[in-house]
């Protein structure tokens, strides 16, 4: 089968179809999205060798005899040994020895078929269809946001970065009764997050101010500069972007204010499956494209060029 | 009357003694310690210009009328507007236009005589030895490791650096019930940490493993890469030390462990005051050195050596 493989570049390759191990299922693909970090991937980063992505939807082939055969699945990406604390408290994704989908010794979503533990998915809401499914994973990270911060309903937020993460946080900090605020570089992003009472700018025309909370999502070391100078004394700076270029901290700028700067990762699936059936929260704006498999190089091309919102890779139609 | 100066270089200048102004009271000078901080502004950090010095212990001098006339004080550092929101929380330490007993808008301690407001000071305990008190300060500061994250009973933590404030830290974490491993360059500092249960390392001889929370107080660099390696995942790091450096920070080592970097300053004066009061803590092996005033840039020269513990100035005898 075709698959979305980097090992030193990116590259379709063919690859024999995966066989589920114990305790695992097939899955055969509907939807993958391209995120930030599979593009930082191809730069390197995490050097993974192997089908790239972690954001999909599908569906569950087998085995014949699982439970979920047939049902339309989402899955979180963290395959932890299942013996550690941090497994046996069900936190998979700080296991020391964890596999994590297409980014660490697992191979990923972009191929018709992969296999990921049982206890790893989530079934599909029938309300809730494939292009909002999707959005899953993504959400499920905007929402982690929530859980390293104490940012309660009048909390005043900043989020730096109008990509689809960034949309998504304001969004769900704004649900949640946060006065946000959203910096970015483009006013046609920023108008999807108006609808959610998020006030927004263009990051050369934010008005001065601080913030309790500031959380970084532009995957820049730029937008931690804006962070660490915005944030109030005793405030918190949300991290939430991976990337290879390290930043130059001055540590008096968290130590004389005492910042605290919290980096933030994989969220609550469930929470976010439960917020895209409700319909509160409609990720359709943030699609600027969908791809076929094969035009995957392409699809990742488009999905580097500064400014794009999220693209999808359509594997709707079994290989 | 002499004092220890700093304008693009430390010096000893004449300077007239200062008159209290409204709520202020003249503080006749015992002692005062050398800080880090001290050190970093004679290399520019901070801009400052005047007389040095935070750490003291005195007594009022004036006015005649004030209740405090003749007590022996140690006082808070920060003297905000009075009118912000901080200020009125009673947190002039984050007070945007506070200043800060020399180091800020403010001269300093090296010096017979300074000025502060009454509101600031905390009357020392008779039980409590000029060279115990002076201690009031930094202690305060290593008590503060305990309110910027949450370090109950049995946390294990790593404290990095054996200077005195290093040393302070693992003291006073130890005392509340946290099993503390200080790691140094020193033995013989190593040891002053030993009666308090703390177990030492050499830092190039530190065994393996993470900690729940790792405090930075060795000042440099190297120290926060030793942390940030050594934190558990979701762990905290507490960063004490303000130097002009900056840090080469990777994002994702923050990111993808989901660690948070927290900076702490200043600390509880009554907390610290009570503490010395107890007996439980003894700070006197602490001190390096006591100086005269007059042999203010030769004290410098000896705190600014690595490995020195605390100089003190001796202004005991009135200029």
């Amino acid at each position: 089968m075709l698959s979305l493989f980097f090992e030193n570049s990116l590259k379709l390759k063919d690859i024999p179809r995966p066989e589920p191990g114990p305790g695992e299922v097939l899955i055969r693909v509907r939807l993958a999205g391209i995120c930030r970090t599979d593009l930082e991937v191809t730069q390197g980063y995490h050097s993974f060798r192997g089908v790239l992505g972690h954001e999909f939807v599908g569906e569950v082939a087998g085995p014949l005899d699982s439970p979920l055969k047939g049902r339309r699945v989402v899955g979180e990406i963290n395959v932890g040994c299942g013996r550690c604390d941090w497994c046996r408290r069900g936190v998979p994704g700080h296991c020391p020895e964890r596999q994590a989908l297409g980014l660490k010794g697992r191979n990923g979503v972009m191929a018709p078929f992969f296999t990921l533990p049982a206890a790893n998915l989530h079934p599909v809401p029938d309300e809730v269809p494939d292009e909002v499914a999707v959005f899953t994973e993504p959400l499920a990270a905007a929402l982690a946001v929530g859980e390293s911060a104490p940012l309660g309903p009048g909390a005043r937020v900043l989020v730096i970065g109008d990509g689809p993460l960034g949309l998504l946080i304001s969004w769900t900090l704004a649900l949640s009764g946060a006065a946000v605020h959203l910096a970015g570089h483009y006013s046609e992003h920023l108008a999807l997050a108006k609808p959610y009472g998020v006030i927004t700018y263009l990051e050369k025309e934010l008005p001065g101010g601080s913030y309790d909370a500031v959380v970084e999502a532009s995957g820049s070391p730029a937008g931690l500069d804006l962070a660490l100078a915005r944030v109030r004394s005793r405030g918190t700076v949300i991290l939430k972007s991976t990337y290879a270029a390290p930043y130059l901290l001055a540590p008096g700028s968290l130590v004389v204010p005492e910042v605290t700067l919290v980096g933030s990762r994989c969220g609550p699936f469930a929470a976010a499956l439960g917020l895209l059936k409700s319909g509160r929260l409609e990720p359709r704006p943030l699609i600027a494209r969908r791809q076929p498999l094969e035009r995957g190089l392409e699809a990742f091309e488009l999905a580097g060029r500064p400014g794009t919102l999220k693209v999808l890779l359509d594997l709707g139609t079994p290989a």
